[in-house]
């Protein structure tokens, strides 16, 4: 018996529009042994996703509908502490869908083990993670990036946002960025090496995008959803891809969600807009993951990370700041040791 | 000199909702003969279709803007009378875009000859033209149906739905069509071999897609645009194509368009949604036009017009028969001889 306390968050009440202090119950039970086959680990990082809002609903998605008083979901950094399970060692990295929690029990079946020697753990959350191959399987497999191509993409600061622009840049295609703020535009242009970047807050959208946009946009790579989404399909070439990531301005709603209503350029421009999860090309994650390895050790992707360390009782906050647009590249919670 | 007299609908204004009479002018002027190497035609079948009303818009689509005081832009199936044109005998019968008038003269190059023994002339206008081929074009090639698949078509009684349904069977699918007034949606049952159908006038929607597509669509061909598309991508099975051939319901608005807020449905089902213009798949034509005559010829198709019969002076008022959804059928003008 390891009696230790596991401190959890958990789903106490679906909610309205954004996440109240009283959507969340913050719980400690005691830690139990691995069983059979089992492994225990010790969650180390917390990756702070937009897509979490939406795990809190009460709808099926491409994941089922997380009960109330359940563990919150989140993708997790882990280390290995026990285990009954020949494919894990105690010390081994793993990453995996711990949830915000201290430690986890569980088979192992949903855990890959991760190099701490190739990169830093938590770039398994960023780059070699959740947002590199979104990025990737969005950019390539459904954008179906050629050289030459104009790409324009929403939320560009943000953490898939940055490595969309840098693999679309290490794929020879020209950039646009659409981000809030100076700061946030500016690290577009001279960090992540975009070619052109839109200040959301202070430009109006439609007069930047046909000026930075003049050659029109090939793929464009939405993560905002609103009145973003709706601009970007004003400027898409014949044979555009618009490939829908997410939609971080529509997820408090309490309203539906906003249409856009330039879809009809769909058809005038013979286009399309598709949705992915990146979960669904598993199979070529390992190549994937390469290629992401390499343009990281050539330095074509830097992939900022906001970190924040404490407990995880930090967490309904930490999630209303990437909804506030507040963070600055991959939001992560790195726990206690 | 042939001294014959052209009667022409001309586009006097650029319409606000609507078409008013005061759109239109109409006008005659002395034919002109065949200049070297030109071909002089009668007009004796004009296409009406919905796509005209974008037509008439100051906005370059897939075709070039209409000016003001040109002719109105039309499909035709038309008759030669005089030739300068080797590749043309007076009496061939040919398809093209002569538009909203008596005569027309050109060098021939957009024509399509007919044979009016395979079928009568107006049905290249319908099954083996614009109405037949852009069902084929969006439903197989954009729309990739597959045998089992179960596939939704909205503005079902059109020229245009009638034939992705029946082809849709053709090819061992599940139909499901949504068109307005009983005797439609008996049409559609009893006529067109369609599953299931839904009259939208009397029923809700949503309920009546949930009962219709328990299983889910796996292909939407969506011709209205709305609330009927958005309803639409709420029952989109996971890898659903949402085929954009149009947007009756909207074409006329005086406000932007309807976009669908469930639109987000794209990224939860991992679908997508694109537009086509059947003109884009000209390659193919022959043999889609072999599958369509073969299939007619199995009386696996039929293509039911509604044909007006008067001088192009009806032209005015019978376009607006669509956009009321009062035409059953592929709408014709046939003009006298």
């Amino acid at each position: 018996m390891s009696h230790r306390s596991n401190r959890q968050v958990r789903l106490a009440a679906r909610p309205t529009g954004l996440p109240k202090p009283t959507d969340w119950a913050i719980a400690d039970e005691a830690l139990r042994d691995p069983g059979p086959g089992e492994v225990q680990v010790k969650v180390r990082y917390i990756s702070v996703d937009p897509a979490m809002r939406g795990w809190m609903n009460d709808r099926a998605s491409y994941v089922p509908v997380l009960a109330l008083g359940s563990v919150m979901r989140a993708l997790t950094v882990s280390e290995v502490i026990e285990s009954d399970n020949d494919a894990y060692r105690i010390g081994d990295w793993v990453a995996g869908i711990d949830g915000v929690q201290d430690y986890a029990v569980s088979d192992g079946s949903q855990y890959m083990k991760i190099d701490t020697a190739l990169a830093p753990p938590q770039t398994y959350l960023g780059t070699l993670g959740i947002a590199g191959l979104t990025a990737y399987c969005g950019l390539i497999e459904v954008g179906e990036l050629r050289a030459g191509n104009t790409v324009l993409v929403s939320g560009a600061a943000g953490s898939v946002g940055a490595h969309v622009g840098q693999i679309a840049k290490a794929n020879d295609a020209r950039t646009v960025g659409i981000a809030g703020g100076p700061e946030k535009c500016a690290y577009l242009i001279d960090e992540l090496g975009f070619d052109a970047a839109i200040d959301y807050k202070i430009e109006d959208l439609q007069k930047s995008l046909a000026r930075a946009c003049a050659d029109g946009v090939d793929v464009f790579f939405d993560n905002v959803g609103g009145e973003t989404l709706n601009e970007g399909l004003g400027v898409i070439n014949v044979g555009a891809r618009v490939v829908i990531c997410g939609a971080i301005s529509q997820y408090n709603n309490t309203t539906p969600f906003q249409g856009p209503s330039n879809y009809i350029l769909l058809l005038i421009r013979r286009a399309r807009m598709e949705g992915f999860i990146y979960f669904d090309f598993r199979d070529k994650w390992p190549a994937m993951l390469k290629d992401l390895a390499n343009w990281r050790a050539e330095g074509k992707i830097t992939g900022r990370e906001d970190i924040t360390e404490g407990p995880v009782d930090i967490f309904p906050n930490t999630l209303l700041r990437l909804f506030r647009g507040e963070n600055f590249g991959k939001l992560i919670i790195k726990l206690p040791e």
